[in-house]
């Protein structure tokens, strides 16, 4: 059998071309081709009619050696997947009493049972093979088409998948991916990059970074961090692990702390969205060094907190915080003083470095990030323009306080009839100070501003906790003032 | 000059294909085709290779009065749009003087000179005229192309338009749509609806959602809203806003309260995701009887406060809160008792009753909202799942308060030698009271088990501030225990 170099991927749904619904799954789809080094040659999608599905499937079957298929295989009079494939293939549809079978055991055990139209479903063109879906009713369908070519002897494997991201992407994994026949051997690495912008980082990286090396480096910029995609295509897998093991110390080696983290390609990792992998390096840190972090959060309103709670898992570092929207919490909930926000203004360097250290205070944490500004489209002026954020990083210190010395020395007379043997010639008590603070103007609408807000947080918290770095200038970060 | 009944959309860019990112323009382009009446007949994207793009080209073109293209514009060796459009119109490639001033003129405010890989973006084919870019350097396109068909006459409208979505986007609205020759007058509407699944929408709709009506009245659920599209198609603008104003009143008077909101469907309006559409809704009717919302976020930790700050103006209701992610801030913030804690676990009713209620206090709200839950995957037992959320809405009350009554009472004991007058004959004092508290058991993964939280937490406010519509049993309620 032929191997599947190149790939289509067809997604139907009127939603889709009514602009109703982002087709998440035809990018998906690309993704685990591309890692598994199966070249997708176009993305394409038609509405639910019979015609434009059959005529898109024989002229995508023709160009391609596999062809992936979302959608269409419901109970519903739209779902066409099943007839456009009948079509194509000449093939008549038929019952498959297995899977009959085990939709009615299905349903039976959510306490429904099954009706003609469910059971439609379970229909396949008669040379087609069903794929089980273990978290839906629809299976999917697995059918090799052989078509004329000019050379008379082309062929093409289609994989119809069914619609919802949540029975997809399990049935891609367990049932259609184990199908493929790559080519070659494709490994995919990542690393994750921060403060540096993408010339610089490439003109450290030097010869690694060349067009015609193996693996091949390549990077994107998107959002404030830098994506690097380490990729050995091959026909030696061990070999293949040798070289992108030697390439990502170099890397390490070359980038320090700024290179922030390093994943295998494939399967979910290779698709964390890179703020979610700086918000997980974050927290990984800090739960390493049994640290904890509390927000201060004013314009993003929640955001960053959002973004670091979505880790699994990130309750061993993370407590939580204080949406300070208004100025009566920064008040209230933070200890901001008044006449600071008066002074100064909620958007400034010394209500940012407050809001910090009163989180910390108030969540009794070893680290707070603060972010203050002006996210738009409303509410900027001419000094403080829409876009113009403040974040400030604190973090407990020990520190000789005089006041705290004094109360700590008279809590210390000995009590119950014990005499008191000091311990220390000074008493220290616990601080909170803002160790950086930094002013940014994000360009954007007010999404942008935000998201943008959230990940120099992350990035400002990262470098502090990586001191060996120095001061570190961030690529985005625009002083203003 | 015919008209544009159907239309094709065809991305370019080897991000695309490789999965690397997602294709947000051409969802966006859909939807603007479908709102001005030009259905879209296929989406496709291929990535940066000229043979695939100018097949792309002539097919799409064949079947299509107008095709919409996005990318391929740029400076770079990769950036092939112009290439193809040539090679498939037979243009030769002409330099555009009055694009190739304007470029200069706008780097060299930027204090930046021109060099002769930008002006290859002020290039264009001979026949084709270029479209203005007020947010980048790379102009867009509009060219006819005269095609062979099987009638002879066959001719389709290109327009290319930048990728950047944010150069895309308003080049759209100012330079491309107006070059759009709809043949109907295609008008919409749009409606949400909380608290009742589709199939009981649809009963108490009735006759309104007839296949065959004009206008029509479709419906779509997502995240536990309901979207009900309005949609004339005609020759009559008038005639058909005057049809649409009746089927909305008819659509208010059927469904009371849990119609939240109505919009016009075109432009950013018709954009909006129906979740920002709730919080906005929610937001509005708090500004409008003049109170404010404070949040205690858990297994959110600040994703709803995330959403309602990321409306434009919310600062006029929403006063902020606490990401009371560990128990230690749900005691110290909130005031949350320990023993209740202790007694119940932070996932229980009476958990969330004090968290709503401390953060009202706290935050000196007239209303608030808590979220406690087990998000996933990890941290579910037997009793409570992964999945499980108590949502509260608190709200401040005025009640006779014994306590409170006593010690007003000795408060207002004449003072400064003055004689004091008691105005009433009790006194009543603020308090905070939970007015509905819920548990789910929400399906899906740890960010859709969030998203579904913030939108029933928003669904519960919403009815608890139009008490007229009774209780109400939200659709996607799962009671647990």
């Amino acid at each position: 059998m032929r191997s599947h170099r190149t790939a289509a991927i067809l997604s139907t749904g009127d939603e889709l071309v009514l602009g109703q619904l982002q087709d998440t799954n035809a990018r998906w789809l690309a993704q685990r081709l591309t890692d598994r080094g199966v070249r997708v040659v176009e993305i394409a999608a038609v509405g639910d009619e019979l015609a434009e599905l059959a005529s898109a499937i024989v002229r995508l079957t023709a160009k391609a050696d596999v062809l992936v298929m979302t959608g269409g295989l419901g109970p519903t009079d739209g779902d066409l997947t099943r007839a456009a494939l009948c079509m194509v293939s000449g093939d008549a549809i038929v019952d498959d009493p297995a899977q009959a079978q085990a939709l009615t055991e299905k349903l039976s055990t959510r306490g429904r049972s099954v009706n003609a139209r469910q059971l439609r479903q379970t229909q396949r063109p008669a040379r087609a093979r069903c794929l089980p879906n273990d978290f839906g009713t629809a299976p999917g369908l697995y059918l090799t088409l052989n078509l004329p070519a000019s050379d008379g002897s082309h062929s093409c494997d289609v994989l119809a998948l069914p619609g919802p991201p949540n029975e997809l992407m399990p049935m891609w994994h367990a049932h259609a991916e184990p199908l493929l026949r790559p080519s070659r051997v494709v490994l995919t690495r990542l690393g994750y990059v921060l403060g540096m912008p993408e010339a610089e980082c490439a003109a450290r990286l030097g010869a690694l970074t060349a067009r015609d090396r193996t693996p091949l480096l390549g990077m994107t910029a998107s959002g404030g961090i830098l994506t690097l995609r380490h990729r050995y295509e091959g026909d030696d897998a061990a070999a293949g692990a040798v070289l992108l093991n030697a390439d990502q110390a170099a890397v390490r080696e070359l980038l320090g702390p700024n290179l922030f983290a390093s994943a295998l390609g494939g399967g979910a990792e290779g698709a964390t969205p890179s703020d979610a992998v700086l918000a997980a390096a974050v927290l990984e840190r800090l739960r390493g060094a049994d640290q904890r972090l509390a927000l201060a959060e004013s314009c993003t309103g929640g955001l960053l907190g959002a973004l670091l709670t979505g880790v699994p898992g990130s309750s061993a570092a993370m407590l939580g915080g204080v949406i300070s929207y208004s100025n009566q919490l920064k008040q209230g909930l933070l200890g901001v003083p008044a006449e600071l926000l008066a002074q100064h203004g909620a958007v400034s360097v010394p209500v940012a470095a407050a809001m910090a250290t009163g989180a910390a205070r108030a969540c009794r944490a070893d680290w707070a990030l603060s972010i203050t500004g002006v996210a738009g489209p409303g509410g900027g002026t001419d000094a403080k323009p829409a876009g113009t954020v403040v974040i400030a990083v604190a973090r407990r210190t020990l520190e000789v306080d005089a006041e705290s010395a004094k109360r700590d020395a008279q809590q210390l007379q000995p009590q119950h009839g014990q005499a008191h043997q000091p311990q220390t010639q000074q008493t220290f008590a616990q601080g909170f100070h803002a160790v950086d603070v930094r002013t940014f103007l994000f360009t954007g609408d007010r999404n942008d501003v935000r998201h943008r807000a959230c990940v120099s947080a992350l990035a400002m918290l990262w470098f502090a906790l990586n001191p060996a770095s120095g001061p570190v200038r961030l690529s985005w970060e625009m002083p203003v003032g």
